[in-house]
């Protein structure tokens, strides 16, 4: 064997495999679906997860599952623990939940309450801001606590959503946390609880559970419980959108602006979007019979009918924030096919369970939908899987909001990867710039 | 790093294990069974699914199980589902059973009815022929439904069974769809249901799976309830065949003449092999006390001693047949070490369950039979998998199932491959050629 | 492309891979633990199968397990399921468990009896020394038998252990062997039974198994059912150790001289290290209470507070001794994080199950802490595993028998792989020249 190929070792595919994605990326047709390796192949998802949750902001959590000092949350991004602990004064810490000893997880449970961060292992102990306090009495004369401390991790706030971010460089966010606070406001996060929270495992790429998200093309004959309040369009600039529809807008708007409710679009980029809808007319919440789920209404909200004020947060949140109660939905990727989405409904922190609400009424519509979503994801990545798989075309009309996600991801993948970003996307998707 | 290296990737490297295992085939003994990477290794497996399964002929069901215009049947092979319906006319035809919007697999259900072809994603329609109806009233005006038709695969009857090619230039066939059609004429398989279907898992590599089912020899010891009924043997020419034997088969088929039933010998090349032979003395079809297992006979047939026609079908199916039932084999790789074996008892259309069949007294003979051959397959996996492992020598009487087998294997992978297929290969394989 | 490169295949990359391990070793800090590739990279792994557990003697079991001619038992190693039987004479032999035809599994039960050793496929029969007896009867005339033995495996006792090795060269072994011949005298290995088998599988790789068995750092806290009996330290010269401890030690060591009961340290370099130490005062045997878990004394023992002698064998196996009962410990890897622990207690032979023992009472501690050191080690592993994780430092106190064990692995992989050998390993690990 020539002794120079030796040189050459598995380094060279990760580069060459990036080279092709990005070039995959650069040549595609925007009004059609991604290419199959996209959705199915382990070097790709590899890349998705180095360029997109290892870089980007991820939303993880509300501020309330962490009311008081030394409460945490974790949670596993990639192959990565995280964790996130309210500090002393109220501030939030965030960091990989890994002992600088010999690299145990510190905190294992899903949501707890500590005093100091201690280690299951060998009892090495860390200050809640990440500092190494306790490494046993035996490391020797040279050992420099300082050198130890928890490997942090960025995190923000907006709106009472905790977000982190893996990176070095976390991109620019502070637009959008601004109006999270502002379009938050009247919900008082803070004084908020966990009523419900489920974890399904959809057996699909994350960003087919995305696309899944971004449209209701596919409401209509797929989501009955849903439709019974959700109504399909929003944006009365849709040219789908009928006289009776503008009108209803229009009335619920003119409520919300007596109430000072936000409700106007904002967006940052394609990253960001929110926009206030009414629910179908004669329906207060997303429940089976349109009702409240929960009779005590959140922060300072008078009016229970404020439609659903609907958050994006691309690449892993959706959101659906109502008068009564809110609902967080998580997307976190487990492996090329396979794809955690976590969903939390959250009610006033004073609501009593049996009496306010009925966490069976209130998970009702949304575990049906959830798993309605799973099957057609799941369908979506058998079928794809396909030698005769090719990129279909996207309706410019119905699917959108899949056109926009899909751009977005292109323009974040180039540009994280370093590659050259076609005009388009770049014009497109200037986050942090406008809303 | 050797800036000219990095233009090597991973497609270097299918090739040279193409390479690898073409060389591996022209070079071993025939009479030895295969080295240890065609029965474990995932690349050479991958070779095997592109090189046979999407392009060779594979038996997927039988006719009776789509009786009407409308009714389907789907299966997957490898990573492609397939979908396979009764069009207008009683025609057959077979798709990939994925949309071409946005690829999600359209028809879910393992056998069903429908009108049209509905995507149920987003309600992409078409014609049981494959063509686009409908796709939505927003796809834009220089949208070209024609461009959309479902894509085609292969498909062909004879004798009532079905087979797919997935490959863009089928191998020839038609020799042995008339020979088909010519042996089951007696057994009217349109007019047949499936009373009993199971599906297991072996874990084993496929070839094993097909191994274990060339050969008797491991019968004695290994198969009681079997050979209640079945003579090890099927061939007179058998060297080890007694005059016994040979006088049973003659008084048989002489029955047989006169009744106009088909049982002399055919095949084409190694792929396909047909033989009828008597069943034991004084037993007349494969169940625990060898009476029948259905009441009714099939089709045209009134002696119900009609032994067993054994059919093959390389690479995915073996068959019996009898006067009461016949009962289909039919084996899908799931992965290196992973087959699907799907079995289905078919009777008469108007046999009655509970009056005359029982289900349960009709499965136990091959239930037990193939969960003693999944042990088998898996035991010979876990010892091939070892380092020890040596390709061993296989006893050209016992075995000589098993040799025409893999000299079929071979001489397939090798031509498909575009790769020098050596002489020997060549003369014994003339698939359609004689019978 | 370059013709040239298309030469390259996937062996370059196990090779580069070796040169990347290697040098990982070569250049590592010895104090740290070990880089993540070590714990969790698949081709590192299948290097420390193929550099550790097939070329290094392994702990497969005990004498008393095959009292007879044709007991056998059977392993996996890795790939390699592995035969011990005991031939006539009362020989030990050992085998790859593979037959020479098709190369199915021979012995597929864990533990059993046979006359001789015949394939359950096609019957092929060998001796219990591996030599083909019957393999059908056409198999054609210039068959040869004699090339058909079973593959052996080495095979050695010692103290009742047995152990084997798959490399082709084993390492020296006698001193070990004529050590533990010595200090297992008083127990008589050959009258013992199995009164409990334990199988657990931890979700980590085999080396932060054996890194958690290599201290007792984390046992306070950890382990409450262990320290009601284990002292912590088991060197008198450990500088943690008080007056009390020593005076302890210096007792127990004067009743144990005259009872002629071996308990002087002994080592081969860092591969095996032997110790006797009491346990808690007033304590006699690992169990809840510390009373004797069985009433038959072993072998030639009449005083039941003997302490445990501890037996390290690297690298898979570590055991405790008891006057009334011993208890096996073997490792083996089923994956980079995924290994098996089997866990056996012996006892005299004519302990009688419910008068002498009560197996629930003598399994107690041991399974809690078998599954605390589970929970222990895959936590280790989930913080590994994250792209935070580095190297963090031993304590040359705590930790020295896991900067032992590491030390020892190290000049192990090097030296196995054919790799220079750092002179700091290379002292600390002279196996079989000093005890």
């Amino acid at each position: 064997m020539n002794p120079e190929l030796t040189l050459l070792d598995e380094d060279a595919h990760p580069s060459s495999s990036r080279d092709r994605l990005a070039c995959d990326l650069q040549e595609r047709d925007r009004f059609y679906s991604l290419p199959q390796n996209f959705y199915n192949d382990p070097q790709y998802h590899q890349h998705d997860m180095e360029e997109i949750f290892y870089k980007e902001w991820l939303m993880v959590g509300v501020v309330s599952e962490i009311p008081k000092k030394g409460n945490y949350i974790t949670v596993q991004v990639g192959d990565n623990p995280i964790l996130v602990v309210r500090g002393a004064g109220g501030t939030i810490e965030a960091f990989f939940n890994v002992c600088r000893h010999r690299g145990s997880r510190l905190c294992t449970q899903h949501r707890g309450k500590v005093a100091k961060l201690v280690c299951p292992y060998h009892k090495w102990a860390y200050e809640l801001d990440g500092k190494l306090l306790y490494a046993g009495n035996e490391m020797g004369e040279d050992f420099d606590k300082e050198k130890f401390s928890l490997k942090k991790v960025h995190v923000r706030t907006g709106g009472g959503f905790i977000f982190v971010c893996l990176g070095k460089e976390p991109p620019a966010f502070d637009n959008f946390l601004s109006t999270l606070d502002e379009y938050l406001e009247p919900y008082d996060m803070e004084n908020t609880k966990v009523a419900v929270e489920t974890n399904i495992i959809e057996k699909a790429n994350w960003k087919l559970v995305l696309e899944n998200n971004r449209e209701c093309y596919h409401c209509d004959g797929s989501h009955p419980e849903l439709l019974r309040t959700l109504l399909e369009w929003d944006d009365t600039n849709d040219p789908r959108a009928d006289q009776a529809f503008k009108d209803h807008v229009a009335a619920k708007e003119a409520e919300w602006t007596a109430e000072s409710i936000p409700f106007k679009h904002a967006s940052s980029g394609l990253r960001n979007r929110i926009v206030r809808m009414p629910l179908a007319e004669g329906t207060l919440s997303m429940t089976m019979d349109g009702k409240q789920g929960s009779q005590k209404l959140m922060g300072r909200i008078k009016n229970p009918d404020l439609g659903s004020m609907r958050i994006l947060h691309l690449p892993n949140s959706w959101n659906h924030c109502m008068g009564d109660h809110l609902i967080t939905f998580r997307v976190l990727p487990l492996g090329p096919q396979e794809t955690l989405v976590t969903t939390k409904w959250l009610v006033h922190k004073d609501a009593v369970e049996g009496v306010d609400y009925d966490p069976e009424n209130l998970r009702k519509v949304w575990d049906a939908t959830n798993d309605q979503d799973r099957v057609l994801a799941e369908e979506n990545q058998q079928g794809i899987n396909s030698m005769a798989y090719q990129p279909g075309p996207y309706s410019k009309t119905y699917e959108f909001g899949v056109i926009n996600f899909i751009d977005w991801y292109c323009e974040r993948m180039l540009n994280n990867m370093g590659k050259e970003v076609p005009e388009t996307y770049r014009r497109l998707n200037n986050v942090d710039l406008d809303h």
